[in-house]
């Protein structure tokens, strides 16, 4: 089910395409950064996954351990190591699913494991071999509004003037330089339905999508989902949960994100600037960009 | 044992302290975007806690629980209201602990209730008086590196080096523009001891922590932890757990990370940028800013 992947694999590779204004679009190869999900186990029970770069995986999850108060000190350390068990489906079929992405933590002897009620049950099996295809497997069968159908088609020029549009009506961070922002937009009227700010992006998420659940607008085919700073997969997760057919960032998205979007069949834009953007997923739903070509460059 | 807050209370004033290299620090009044715990229930029963912006609670709530997949339509949802049964304490003293960040979530009837098992657990109580200081409270109780008395001092010249650095050192964002990074750096001698990069800001700092525990440095006493992009309350935790007294960061920080740091007494600063930065906690760990004047005006 899964990719191989290296330790420490944290740049992906991808053509994409790159739109400006009054220019032909332009294939080129894109450098993203790799987000993919590290379940963390203590004694070999799971206590948390978290969606993470690969690398530098044992510092992560000692940290994690840090944090949350599990232990203070070098000593209470023991050992980790990657979960390499085979899974059934691995030895009928000859093959290793070690995704480096299940990290096992040893604790000292006389440290207390931690309080189990830390830890969060997700979708994951018991399986060693969880993967960002796991990830966004249990997106795809969980989400009740599928996009890959939805008829949206918006021009570039449109989508240039959401980032402006989203700063104007971002009260709050023009006064704290602290707010995250996510606006929906109406793909077909072009109007603003709603903007919530929050500190954290994926809460201006939930508050968007919320905001149409409480209209009854779900699912939210037609729409635009527009946030500042960047696509991540838990990002393109909510998108994809409330039915929402594009996702456009100001910033980078992640390998995760791409990959869920593309799966999925929603478009996904990022570096959304100025006059530019970079189209990752299903660039169908945006209007020919050669026709924002200057008139007299249409002429013969 | 909490302040008294009014739903939509998005912003929070405060003095600080503006530093810039060649001029006298200033006091000024600052806005800062407020963050406190809104935990969600649902019948009853505590699912989540998340840190946000007040405002749209429900709203928050509600999408939330679209994200999940515990809903998917409006008329799945029935009501919210915000938990507002007086505890023991507030009986006793004749006062409401209403503050607005416990709010229960009634689904529609026939709706199944979220698995039992998405619930965390958390530091919190029963109660219905949740709030930041509590948050703090947990914090301050579960840290067993307190920094209250590190004696480090750095000056404001070393810090306004840092943000180049962090730059220079991070390799792949030059290459993705997704990641985010965290450095730590060695108060005295001003050498950079480690740096990290990841597409969560979070997990660039237990990558940190993880690293020091590694190698048997933890508490990390007399370090400045400099990260990219704000300073939330979950990044402040996390320094405080690793026993770091300085938190630099080149955005802003929110309300609770100010609060959270000023009760641990720690320094933390942020818009560090170019020769200037704003100090919100602890500024007698950073060396008279007047040191930092030309040489020509200490001439009389």
């Amino acid at each position: 089910m899964c990719d191989d992947r290296r330790v420490g694999r944290i740049t992906q590779r991808r053509r994409v395409t790159r739109i400006t204004l009054g220019h032909a679009p332009s294939e080129r190869a894109d450098v993203l950064a790799v987000e993919e999900p590290l379940e963390i186990r203590v004694g070999g029970l799971p206590l948390a996954i978290t969606m993470r770069t690969p690398g530098s995986d044992v510092e992560l999850a000692a940290g994690f351990l840090v944090s949350e108060g599990v232990i203070a000190r070098g000593e209470q350390f023991s050992a980790a190591r990657y979960c390499v068990d085979a899974t059934a489906e691995d030895r009928a079929t000859g093959t290793v699913s070690n995704t480096y992405n299940v990290l096992d933590v040893a604790l000292a002897p006389g440290v207390p494991a931690p309080d189990p009620s830390l830890a969060r049950t997700f979708f994951t099996t018991s399986s060693c071999g969880l993967c960002g295809k796991d990830s966004i497997e249990a997106v795809r069968t969980s989400s009740q509004h599928p996009v890959a159908d939805d008829p949206l088609v918006v021009s570039a020029q449109l989508l240039t003037t959401l980032p402006d549009r989203l700063r104007e009506q971002q009260a709050v961070f023009e006064k704290t330089g602290g707010l995250h922002a996510a606006a929906l937009v109406d793909g077909a009227t072009g109007e603003l339905l709603v903007l919530r700010e929050d500190v954290g992006r994926h809460n201006a998420v939930d508050k968007v999508v919320g905001w149409a659940l409480m209209n009854d607008r779900l699912p939210l085919t037609g729409t635009v989902l527009m946030v500042s700073g960047r696509a991540s997969f838990e990002l393109t997760q909510k998108a994809s949960m409330a039915g929402i057919p594009m996702l456009a960032a100001v910033s980078a998205p992640s390998s995760l994100a791409v990959e869920l979007a593309e799966e999925l069949g929603m478009t996904l834009v990022g570096f959304l600037r100025g006059e530019s953007m970079v189209v990752y997923t299903g660039i169908d739903r945006i209007e020919d960009a050669q026709l924002a070509l200057p008139q007299e460059e249409l002429v013969p």
